[in-house]
């Protein structure tokens, strides 16, 4: 009945929203400022998502009440509008950061246990 | 045309295919013990894959010339048939950890860069 859930490596959703949450903490808050900030990050180590797949997780953010979006006219060559993300609720962000770290730290230590295992 | 592929943790499949060619290296070649063997070193780290998924695995290392596949009786209650894992092709599973090997530590690796931005 209560089965316990197996889980291997973190979803991709939880790790973009997770990483965005911190960004935008930290003073990100063009979306596609936090596009190039990610992949200039990771692109290292291989990942480079989608800017549907980053997009979805501003979206979902946004709607869950982490973020507000606000559009704001900026100056350039063109006048235009780009999508400025800001915290919304500090409480909620820092708990869902708590909320994942396990789930993080977990994947991390699967890694590092199944390369032991294999390669020892 | 030539772009790059981006990619986020290894799959599943992969992880699994060279955990078993090492286990069954090490020794471990009946198909329902490797599946404890799994479920003992991963299950600390919330992973249980399910029964489907490790023969899944078996059946396609098997298909594709790394393993050979018998069945052999046993005696117990009952005499019973089971599967047996042996390596058939040495060479070919070296060559297959090395390639893996990459994708594991790059995936480690991308976890540990994400821990440390979010979190310090």
């Amino acid at each position: 009945m209560s089965k316990k859930k197996s889980a291997y490596l973190i979803k991709q959703r939880a790790f973009l929203k997770v990483f965005l949450l911190a960004e935008i903490e930290k003073g990100q808050s063009y979306g596609l400022q936090l596009k190039k900030i990610i992949r200039h990050k990771f692109e290292a180590y291989g990942f480079e998502p989608d800017h549907s797949e980053i997009y979805r997780s501003l979206k979902e953010l946004t709607r869950d009440g982490y973020l507000k979006k606000t559009e704001e006219l900026v100056e350039g060559a063109d006048l235009k509008t780009v999508e400025v993300y800001r915290i919304k609720d500090k409480d909620k962000v820092k708990a869902y950061k708590e909320l994942v770290k396990p789930d993080l730290d977990r994947s991390r230590d699967l890694l590092r246990k199944a390369i032991d295992e294999i390669y020892s």
